[in-house]
């Protein structure tokens, strides 16, 4: 049984995490910490275990960790993951990290759209944890840097596209249209129930983290740079995001030859599906699935993804990483 | 034209007095106050009236107010509002008092649910602004005691059957569900979007402040003691609250008997409507008008009756009590 | 491995069985079946298994049925479930029954509130699935009636008061909310999202089918005639029922007492909790737990219980019933 | 006082038309029809108006009609538009239709996407209403085709750029996501509730009808073919629709140029109003405005605009267009 550890169990990819390995059958959930402030019993923390999850969440303490577990889930923010995360890496663990600071490689970068990077030596080592892109950096990685929820819908969107150099590197846009949970557990004003209740608004113009991320992760498949145009917005629903993602082809290519790309990109992979009609967010609620459909549309060809924002947008995605790294069956706990 | 202040006019209620009042014919928005880090343009401060509002919201000067307005809606919270409305009324304003300050008469019980009370003379003076049932009080009072939402609801249901002294007097049940705006633009995290959506639940459980208010309504009409179990609850919606009452007839009336009792009842009433099926809160969201039914079922009388929370348990309300106060047609700016 | 078949898998109750049994270890689906017009691959029909389950679902053929499954969850309709279920027994298949037909043991009160009955010799075999309450009835049984999401709801809040005859027989009101998926998948115009959205409303005002239900149920562990006055809402969400039930006791009994008392009631339970306060539709949502809290307000006792209606409330009960019918773990697949 | 009819009065379109009325000063609804299945009192039809609108909703009488009103509000769907507008016409009235069957000028991109054109006299005579754009043509109009809800939010965003021909006429993306009550009354799968809650998809990818509209008044106001990609959505909300529209400038404009380009456009538009920060649907929710931000991002000029399309994008916009034909103040009964 490989030994898992949650280090900031107390958000909403927390309690993603439990729930996932409270059905995984060759994990277990050992150690759970979080900020004193936010400890206390799991299912005082989070009644829906109660009955199902007999763990305290505790402030962290590093000799019980290395003790206690094998791998640890770092469900930290940006900025104080990386302040952790040479710790648990030092107390012998493996590490998941769900924040940004392992996954832009051009520190410059990351710190134009960060803050200042502290540890720069793990995050020339770090995997980035996007199975169907980057499988083989991940198998027996120490450190796997998982991605961010847009970048995962977005890039699956686009990736077969671009490995085959089928269209020109300045087009894309990314429209993406997100549930509420990915904003974090913390009330604001924004997501307060009667403001964001039947509304829907555009935010991070221009400037949102994820657009530098999606950008890497598209220039490391095509091989060459790819500028990418990303515009969040935020919808009334919990889970999802769907991202219409709308590019301009080199050449000719027919919807048959779009689906056939794609069926042979998607073809092994576990939980990315192509679709012959357009997807909805709900197909993939509660899922590590990824749904894709792409269509010539007067002459651009747009593709359509859909993930789950906490599963395959993060926690089911840092368990498939955490399976691929202990050389387990990938889909474990997750289908 | 009557000039209208509204002090506290940075929360929901605020901007509803300011959408209603913009289509008010016979009343006219002069002064607008909040919390210094409140305040600005009205249009910065809720976009939905640029263009429609070219009024500022600043801190209360009261001279500037006493100049300016010849009534105020005043939307501050219980305490807040006992130490501000001696100066309302003392500058000369009729006052609308939106907080439960003045609505309790037995200072104990005011007391004992809320805080201190440090302004028994004027709270001997208020009227209690439920038109309905008290509206030759409020014609010609200085101050009225703008009820609760749910009071508002539940007493309307219930009145018809107490004035003809028709049911057990302890054997009232009030069970309602409310919306989310009735908790205000405060952020918390139980109205945090992830967590409300998709939710409801009880609160409030026996002790809840709008629990003798709509004992003193009831006891009011009837004319003696009335005890109430008032249960309420939230689910996932903006606005409205449905109040589902069970009661213990004394003795058999029929559903035809009960039908025009309420006809009778609410005949001359502009704003509430007797209904012959059940109603459902989107019939009066966004209006001031209360929809009732009311049956027999295995023993009891079942009445229910939808309110918007905002409009007929606030702010319309607050409207019609102004129209009534000053003497001009009470479905002003409401209809 | 235990081969099941469902009957009737096109609906959201044959939706939400299919993704349970896919985490069942020791049972698997072998035979879907549907009308014609609803027949199709698993995926097609629910494109959130795509990927996921390789089945069709396909018109029913009771020798391919026999030969392929050793339990039939039967997902029909009343009456045409007691037209087809005599052959899924015939066929010599375990029945878990999710419609009215076998739930009602009183004929003329099943007649009254739907329609003749048509298979009276099974009724009277039938073991009533509420496993926390009649859990020896059905260990062995071939045909278990399924109980409705209300009753189930309704039922657990108040079987300990009730067992210990601590409450007036004919003080019972249960006053429920429940989310929209159970009125199915046939689009009406209720339903309809412009009209369900952003609304509430009571329905089966004085004659809703689940109240002859939960009357029986009470009735059978008080072990004498209960009355029950039932009244349904329903609100603007998938998933939940949160039952208020309203009871007046015999004589008083403290807050400690009511703990204690459910506390030992739902020990050995693994579905229901007893939690310290109130529970909220949300922590039980996608789980087949019933979360409970009970106290004294004003002189009657108030219980409060959530369940997901699709799980606890259908498809997880039945599951736990099948489970407890073929002697294995009773939360295999549910937790 | 103008009296205005309502062909069609018993749908969305319908009820809103005669909100708005209800608080117009100097319009009155005299006559309003149905098909004879749908007719009924108002309130009975719309319980919402209960108290508030004694009319009886009629099979349509053309005699009556020709009587009783001045202008007739045409809500009926496209085809049967086109079969009764040269009716209505001819009684004397002047017309204002909500349907496609006068938008599209071009009879074979009618036929196309709609069905064969059965009225093109009236078409070539019909002003095409969106009064931002085209006001003069509306005034004296007899016949004016109301745009669509698409069209409206989507041109309005991008106008002031073609007009100024500031941006490549094929670079133009239009991604819209809208509310469910753009689908109008009828019940259906996807907008059943437990399906479209928590749900987002796209639809009409590449052909919807809409697509061409936004081109006729694009190349219009362009006064040059403008070729538009426009990608519809829907989500789980009652109204609104935002529009995030991504062009190509034809050479570097500053965020200055661009918001002082928009404030001379907009400046005399009573209900046009440019933002300096994003817009949010909420913000113009239950009025007629449109609110417009626009902005440079990576080398494309990306403008968002928000409308509810029950209003702006259908009757408020048709009261806007009544109000300019009849030559009363344009803003009347929607401010």
């Amino acid at each position: 049984m490989i030994r898992v550890a949650i280090i900031g169990a107390s958000g909403y990819t927390g309690a993603e995490s439990i729930k996932i390995l409270l059905q995984h059958s060759q994990a277990e959930l050992t150690y759970l910490t979080a900020l004193p402030e936010e400890c206390g019993a799991v299912e005082d923390v989070f009644p829906q275990f109660k009955g199902r999850c007999a763990l305290q969440i505790e402030p962290l303490d590093l000799d019980k960790l290395s003790e206690l577990a094998d791998v640890a889930l770092c469900c930290l923010p940006h900025k104080v993951s990386m302040s952790f995360v040479p710790k648990l890496l030092d107390a012998g663990l493996k590490v998941i990290d769900f924040s940004a600071d392992y996954r832009i490689k051009d520190v410059a970068v990351y710190e134009q759209y960060y803050v200042k990077h502290t540890d720069t030596e793990n995050l020339k080592r770090a995997a980035f944890g996007l199975p169907e892109l980057f499988r083989e950096q991940i198998k027996g990685a120490k450190l796997v840097a998982n991605p961010g929820c847009y970048p995962t819908g977005a890039s699956l969107a686009i990736a077969p596209l671009l490995k085959e150099d089928l269209i020109e590197t300045e087009s894309v846009i990314v429209n993406a249209v997100t549930g509420t949970s990915g904003a974090g557990m913390k009330p604001s004003s924004k997501f307060h129930f009667p403001n964001m209740n039947e509304n829907l608004f555009p935010y991070g113009i221009g400037n949102h983290r994820h657009m530098p991320e999606i950008e890497q992760i598209a220039s490391d498949v095509a091989g060459k740079k790819v500028t990418v145009l990303f515009q969040p917005h935020v919808g009334p629903f919990d889970r999802g995001i769907l991202s219409t993602v709308y590019c301009q082809p080199k050449k000719d290519i027919s919807n048959e030859q779009l689906l056939k790309l794609y069926d042979d990109f998607c073809e092994a992979e576990p939980f990315v599906q192509v679709r012959k009609v357009a997807p909805a967010v709900k197909d993939v609620a509660g899922t590590n699935y990824c749904h894709i459909f792409v269509t010539n549309v007067k002459g651009r060809i747009v593709c359509f993804s859909v993930i789950d924002n906490l599963v395959k947008g993060a926690t089911g995605q840092a368990i498939q990483n955490m399976n691929i790294v202990f050389g387990i069956e990938e889909t474990m706990g997750l289908s």
